[in-house]
């Protein structure tokens, strides 16, 4: 199957580390948000699982594909996978989530883009 | 926020590209049982969307983090993104991707390891 058209599909991925945080849907509902107006993203449906004793995933189908959000609030750590047939760029995808944890404080944030192209 | 400790991640993306094919939730779903069964991921919950007029995401919340898979059934193309907190390897995805899609005739298949450690 050489030589077959492929839909555009950019793919981030994000692993931020900051201070152990709440247990809160809501918290991650406004990162999301965030996330979602910065990089003008089109929510179809959202879904959400909240893991016993601590723990959430949060889930948007997109227009465009999926904004996945898990987060281990005892750890201080929140993963973060985006994947859009539109087109966006690393280096937005870091500023978007800059933005979006400005309200927390003492964090580090690692990005990556998969190249589904070089798969 | 370094030296802090972070759970174990391992994220696996595939490209499946092969002949159009039909746009049934079912078989995304047989294909997506496949995938669980042979890696023994423990489903938490099942989404789905169908878009118009044609295109299928499923989205199953693992105990271990999530599956999702985008389907473009009229250009043969299939996207798959797993992330779990257990151990797989990226040669046991490409076996479990051979296998579930053993009744797709004429497909190539290339998967990726997103090596969250080194983000």
């Amino acid at each position: 199957m050489k030589n077959q058209s492929t839909p555009t599909i950019n793919q981030f991925v994000g692993l931020v580390k900051t201070n152990p945080f709440e247990n809160s849907l809501e918290a991650i509902e406004q990162l999301a948000g965030s996330i979602v107006n910065d990089l003008n993203l089109n929510v179809v449906k959202k879904f959400s699982h909240t893991f016993s004793p601590k723990g959430i995933t949060l889930i948007y189908i997109l227009s465009e594909s999926h904004l996945v959000i898990h987060t281990w609030p005892e750890l201080g750590v929140i993963h973060i996978d985006l994947a859009t047939c539109s087109f966006r760029t690393l280096e937005g995808f870091k500023k978007t989530l800059k933005h979006a944890l400005y309200d927390y404080n003492n964090h580090s944030i690692r990005v990556k883009q998969i190249d589904i192209d070089k798969l």
